[in-house]
């Protein structure tokens, strides 16, 4: 059996360990780019090679962004008070483009995960109380609103329970909230897991 | 709305260029990588713009491989009588890893297709005809055989007719065959088109 040529197998074996693509895509994506021009290739390789370079992470909420301060951290109009907790900066980006959120973030980098030794300080965790602290002592604890978005999973649970209970160390009275969960628009009853259908029926509300 | 960085913006926008990447696929290749380390990035990276650089096209039959005659033009157990007409150098990967066949190839480099402005000129027909002519010269007709195995679409019909018609006019003895076309094993008759149950049934064998 002939082998592929080594610069062929060596973009292949690459491409492959992208989240989402197998071998035939991999091969596929591969010999799609021999038939592309060089300049498209050079685009590609330098946009890869400038992603970590010029990307700045947010020194207030971790984000990602073009400075310092990422933009929503600099925005005067957002509302400081109310600061959403997300695991990942594509969080960030997936709310944002939903729209209507006119508070600030703030990105652990990840949950809380045993079996992959990610302990409470793997993340952004003693920043958020930190930045918590300081507001408890500059704002109305009325106003304030933390609003724990880590992924419904058993993960992101342990993550939200975990800072729920550090939040209440430094004061009872914060507002905490959790994201509801429960079934998803457009689902059929039918199809529902045990779980979702059990955390929908416990997030009933009035109407 | 708040906007990716421009580098994420940037790789996305590459990323979506590949065949079937959309814009969700490539925002979650981008954000995957974010989390990945900067070897890996730069080993991607380099293995991008290696490729085409370290690839040599064959001298003989247009394939791709790592030497100025590919490793099957340059080996002696292949049937150099036996050509096997391909559109695409992915195309040759596909037969070798079937296994089984012994002969050689010859890569067209696409199917003439007007719509696209790929004529006859644009394809490594008259390299192909050059061959056959020299084949004609050198072997017995007999023990030559040219398989045009371009795919069976509009465009590797026209061309399998086409190259067929040219090898004609050199001599009207060698032996063309086409690849045959039909129900893909595993199909079911009740879903086929109508274009290839009609080919299947063209295509029946006496067992």
């Amino acid at each position: 059996m002939a082998e592929f040529p080594v610069a062929i197998k060596n973009l292949i074996t690459a491409f492959e360990r992208l989240p989402g693509i197998g071998p035939k895509s991999a091969t596929r994506l591969v010999f799609y780019l021999l038939n592309t021009p060089q300049s498209f290739i050079d685009n590609l390789s330098n946009s890869l090679l400038r992603l970590k370079k010029d990307i700045k992470i947010c020194s207030v909420c971790f984000s990602v962004g073009d400075t310092e301060v990422c933009s929503i951290c600099s925005d005067n109009k957002r509302n400081k008070n109310v600061v959403c907790v997300v695991e990942r900066a594509i969080d960030v980006m997936v709310i944002e483009n939903m729209g209507g959120f006119k508070g600030v973030y703030h990105v652990l980098g990840g949950a809380v995960n045993p079996l992959d030794h990610i302990g409470p300080d793997d993340l952004k965790i003693v920043e958020l109380l930190q930045r918590i602290r300081k507001m408890v002592n500059e704002v109305d604890k009325k106003d304030m609103e933390i609003i724990l978005a880590t992924n419904p999973t058993m993960e992101g649970e342990a993550t939200a329970l975990y800072i729920k209970r550090r939040i209440e160390e430094i004061d009872k009275e914060v507002n905490i909230s959790r994201i509801g969960s429960g079934l998803p628009i457009g689902a059929d009853l039918e199809y529902a897991d045990q779980a979702t259908l059990s955390r929908a029926l416990d997030g009933r509300r009035s109407i």
